[in-house]
């Protein structure tokens, strides 16, 4: 099962993996969970937003245990954030088959779409429409960076993008949801356990910085002629990573992009977006005012326009304590433990309740090929997740 | 003629140019070219380097006096860089002709193919071929941002690239060349002249700064175990306008490119280009040192490995006096100024007696939709180009 999702969106020279939303690789991922759903007799659903689900017992009915995660990547991403998660559920189905469970309520196994928002600049878009969290008018907004619409690419994947929108019944047919998750950090390698539960995923956002100049020959201009926003950014990703220290969260930029990008050409306009996280909302609310005002200083002085643009943002997530413990007790007493990054987990857990496991990872690298896991952790975290859904959907 | 050229290439939002070497849209110019030189009866020659020459007299004479620029622009380029010394090389031929000029000297005007590397990266690839100062083999090696390689866009464009090389018989036939260019600067505009003769170029150069570092996710690796390479790049755009600031010259970065270029992932590589300029060889090599310096720097303090190469490089052009003094007597004591943009002329200046005119720049803006020339200006450039050819070729 593994074996046949390893190949797909991956990059020959870096290892890395390219599954952006609604893209041919997607489309492959898809049909991989297609066929994985049609092997163990499951009822395959797509819902209004592009999400799919496999359905073992009623999809119409109540109480529903679900698990799952999502198949897209950040771009060179690893292979385990996402994929680790849906390919364990269909392994905990196979084991708790073994075992012989009885379910007494409908199971069904989930693949979010567009969880990364590598392509569009969201994350999460399918569980956010899902949820109500993502108006239809902000996602038809939407573009990727060929100025291809969300709604067009949905459109040409073969969706009905007239459809999506909040599925609030869907949700209420939901009794649990539980997601399995590579960690993002070596918290659990710390703790020496294989799994671990999710207390709590940091408020984060992204924020673009667009720095406006005048476009001029970068040979002839000179310096006190110049309205360079290059600097300006420049100055920005350095507050960023001041800032961040002193408050003991995250500043990062890890995308910019420059008009027009001639190398003999001082830019007319550099963008660069944030991405930025903190334990709670007043340590990162702090952190970004005060790394615009670093960026709207330095902007102020080069004679450079400055917007800042928030263009998403998530409050802190506390998981719920009831699920949250229930999953400790079946586990044995797993560690718990929060998370700074973000995921469908973190969406749902407004309308659902909602928990989340955590598999090893020995470095502590993700969104990177070098993003990895030991055999071992990957087969006790599906042993882990076998035993949760047994507890909530045999009961 | 200027009409027809106009809409070339022209970008409809922003009004600049995008006017690439061996693209759909330099072909249209190069085509333009030619039905330049038919309407006037000249006879047309491509070079082996892909120069284009249109000949009065005979191409194979000795003694030469050529004219001329280059077509192709920077990405959102203005309309003058480039071609307004093409378009009034045409018009000062019709012009002595209208004069009656007898021409004693075989004429030609040329079109420099990929003056401004805005492609493959290296600026004068055309006039660098034919005068030795770039290998084939080197020319060989480059390539766009998609992967092309020049000698593959040449041939697509029906250019043959097994021929390209030095061609020294063809710059022993040349006498003299003279480019006429637009301004990059307001130095004419406070002489009060429309009309300049350039005095030297310069030295200049790019170097490419390659950041690699670890690829990891933004939301939840630890400031402590990042090895961003974001970081060093911001501070060596910081320090290259420090060290341009003391040195009283240009250092520029204009072009940027990240990867993976995930807003939640820590970048793997930035790579970043520095244009750097300044009056004299000592001042450019201690001004990039230091900008290294701070780069490498910076680099081992956050665990980041810096590769600094040297992509292109052109030494101090000084304009040989005997022909640039001609043609100030010729212009009847026109200023001359030195510039911080390479040209053609400068990569030829090693090879053949070449001068110089610039064309008053009122703002001073260039590689920019903004840049302009007015027309009164454009014409006292045509009849000083005029003045000086029939100097020069019905002597």
């Amino acid at each position: 099962m593994w074996r046949d999702l390893l190949p797909i969106g991956r990059d020959r020279d870096s290892g890395g993996y390219h599954r952006h939303a609604w893209t041919g690789a997607d489309a492959e991922c898809r049909a991989w969970f297609r066929a994985q759903a049609g092997t163990r007799g499951l009822t395959l659903e797509t819902d209004r937003n592009g999400n799919q689900w496999a359905w073992l017992g009623d999809p119409h009915g109540t109480d529903a245990v679900v698990t799952g995660s999502h198949l897209d990547s950040v771009p060179d991403g690893g292979a385990f954030d996402g994929p680790l998660g849906v390919v364990s559920s269909f392994a905990a189905l196979d084991e708790l088959r073994g075992r012989g469970a009885a379910f007494t309520k409908p199971l069904a196994i989930v693949n979010f779409v567009d969880e990364e928002g590598a392509r569009f600049g969201l994350a999460c878009v399918g569980s956010r429409l899902t949820a109500g969290q993502l108006t239809r008018e902000k996602a038809y907004e939407l573009e990727d960076a060929d100025g291809v619409s969300l709604p067009h690419a949905m459109e040409r994947a073969g969706l009905d993008p007239a459809a999506i929108g909040p599925d609030p019944e869907r949700l209420a047919r939901v009794g649990a949801f539980v997601e399995l998750h590579i960690e993002q950090g070596r918290a659990l390698d710390r703790t020496g356990h294989r799994v671990g539960v999710a207390s709590a995923i940091w408020p984060h956002g992204r924020w673009r910085f667009d720095f406006r100049g005048e476009a001029n020959h970068a040979g002839t201009t000179r310096l006190a002629d110049r309205r360079d926003p290059m600097l300006g950014y420049a100055e920005t990703v350095l507050a960023a990573r001041r800032e961040a220290e002193l408050a003991g969260a995250l500043a990062t930029f890890g995308k910019v992009s420059v008009q027009p990008g001639g190398v003999n050409a001082i830019p007319s306009l550099v963008r660069g977006w944030l991405d930025s996280r903190a334990a709670d909302q007043d340590t990162l609310d702090t952190m970004v005012a005060a790394i615009e005002r670093a960026a709207r200083e330095r902007a102020e002085r080069d004679g450079v326009g400055l917007t800042v643009v928030r263009e998403s943002f998530t409050p802190v997530v506390e998981f719920g304590h009831a699920l949250r413990d229930e999953l400790t007790r079946i586990l044995g007493g797993a560690p718990v433990l929060p998370t700074g990054a973000g995921h469908d987990a973190g969406i749902l857990s407004a309308s659902v309740p909602t928990a989340m496991l955590f598999v090893r990872n020995p470095t502590g690298v993700s969104h990177s090929p070098a993003e990895s896991a030991a055999e071992d952790d990957c087969v006790a975290g599906v042993h882990a997740l076998a035993d949760v859904l047994e507890a909530l959907a045999c009961g």
